[in-house]
């Protein structure tokens, strides 16, 4: 453990080490933005096959990484290879997004088998092995799972939603249903993160990225509850692997959320005022995150304003440099060389 | 003055009075969920006739009134007719919302005349008069306007977004050129509303649907800003009327956003704790709003109790219950008349 934080800045700072220069990496550093990633896209069945191809995913897993080097490769997946997994029907359309086939009653949740999960999804541990092979030793491998919440609003909508209109009618009209839809969401999905930790992942992130649609009391039940549990079970084999969180939109709930959930650390959106999250977050977690991703797209003068500004508030400890969302495709790859370079220099 | 703090109890609430039964109103009260507004719709050519027609503006206005007679009634308008009176082109496409010629230049502001707006929409001032006239006199009329940042992004991206990249890509990237738009929409936007008190709106209300979408440093610029000095130029001629904001998805940045632009009060959306905000808002502020329509759409108990934990949290006083977003079309009209009981009839 000491060797590999001395070899790696990101677990540094995870462990609670002032690191310079600050570590960073970049939510969906691997994606459209990037021409090679296209190629490789242009040359697969599908986004899925993408995702469980483990060649091709380790090959576009590691090329923001001979870009940029930043200090942590994000595994090159998705938040709906679960629901995949326990055999909901899934695919991805073209302009369109994921279409499901929704599951929108209990008595649907039949359809819906945990134990299949390990076998579907094996290709993305071949995906971490790999990884843990080939990624440089200064540069840390983060393992993922979107949150039960926002993974069950593509399940119950069959897609990408406004509203969450059908998600919420089942969340709010018949709770003990939709429990038990959070409970297969809970099972699967803490398994699904021990095996990429048993197959190298480093660290964990979960993405909870419409956690922002919910009222507090639908906080407190669907987003804090069902994390809770996931973190407990993850930390109750693997005490040392740290877990950061990311329940966008979430704002002044962000405090319960970290007390109550156990996560190590919060992913920032844009809309957190950094100066706010030093002061009431950070003493007791780490922070990432926070520039807003229209800033690479616009880059210049304002992106750099905008970096130095959030690194003045939150850089002096406890802090890893990304995005508040993930990059946007139409952002200039040479923008994220700029990005790279300025958190680089920083010294403050 | 006095005489119509008496008549009108949510006039009462905004002059600091506690007042029971709690006062309500709904946002969007008027429009698609009412089977008598679709008919009204169905006889109109487009949504911005409808708009521009005093007589079936006033009509749809007064629908709700009458099925559920709410303490206030809010001018039926909409936030783009500011582009539209000062020459953008504007159309409302069936299933896709509004369309506009977008603006996205400094060279393009000269197609903005905010000497026309006064004519082009002296039919809505009609119908504040007409409502003057016909509304009940316990129900207090609200003016509104939509706040400079969100009547941008539709000006600018030509109709609704995710990303707001056009938007964003003007006011990160040169955000003097940008400042000259939200200079011609804080003077069109001031005029407009002082037209409205003139007509006889008795309260104002300022929509800045997406402020959530910007961060701190933007927040402050493009939303916080222009509002205060909207705020300022209204209140000099009316210093009596009050002025609520809707800064919606501002979470942490509320306080700031109440004590530097000077309204009176806020709408919540439902995202921000209702504890939260009677701790850190209300003893300064008048309060309004909160219930995710989405609860509305749902009814029944869950309803119920989250009514009961807003009123519980927020109703002591200062306080005007409401949706924290518009009425959803799919609301089941019975829907309002349960939660105009429950409001009506809560002691608390």
């Amino acid at each position: 453990m000491t060797v590999l934080q001395t070899e790696k800045p990101l677990l540094r700072v995870l462990a609670g080490e002032s690191v310079r220069p600050l570590p960073f990496w970049l939510m969906r550093q691997a994606g459209r933005y990037l021409p090679e990633y296209r190629a490789v896209r242009k040359q697969t069945k599908d986004f899925l096959s993408l995702c469980l191809t483990p060649d091709l995913a380790t090959e576009v897993t590691l090329q923001p990484i001979r870009r940029y080097h930043p200090d942590a490769a994000i595994l090159f997946a998705d938040i709906l290879l679960i629901p995949f997994g326990m055999g909901q029907k899934l695919a991805f359309v073209e302009g369109e997004g994921p279409v499901l086939e929704p599951i929108r009653r209990s008595e649907d949740l039949g359809k819906l088998d945990v134990s299949r999960v390990d076998e579907v999804l094996a290709p993305v541990m071949q995906t971490v092995r790999n990884l843990r092979r080939e990624l440089p030793a200064d540069v840390a491998l983060i393992g993922f799972a979107g949150a039960p919440w926002t993974v069950a609003t593509y399940m119950v909508e069959g897609g990408s939603s406004r509203n969450f209109e059908h998600t919420k009618a089942w969340a709010y009209g018949d709770e003990n249903g939709f429990r038990q839809l959070m409970e297969k969401l809970v099972d699967s999905t803490s398994h699904y993160l021990l095996a990429q930790i048993e197959a190298g992942a480093e660290v964990i992130q979960l993405f909870d990225t419409w956690a922002g649609a919910l009222p507090e009391f639908a906080f407190r039940r669907f987003c804090i509850e069902p994390t809770r549990r996931i973190v407990s079970r993850v930390r109750a084999r693997y005490p040392h692997v740290p877990i950061m969180g990311f329940p966008r939109g979430a704002g002044m709930m962000l405090a319960d959320y970290i007390s109550e959930t156990g996560v190590d650390g919060v992913s920032l959106d844009p809309f957190v005022p950094a100066h706010w999250a030093a002061e009431w977050l950070q003493p007791t977690c780490i922070l990432q995150g926070n520039l807003d991703p229209m800033m690479l797209v616009t880059g210049g003068q304002a992106m750099q304003a905008e970096i130095e500004r959030i690194l003045g508030a939150l850089g002096g400890s406890r802090y890893i440099f990304n995005l508040g969302h993930g990059i946007l495709p139409q952002t200039p790859p040479e923008h994220v060389a700029e990005l790279a370079e300025i958190v680089r220099s920083w010294r403050g």
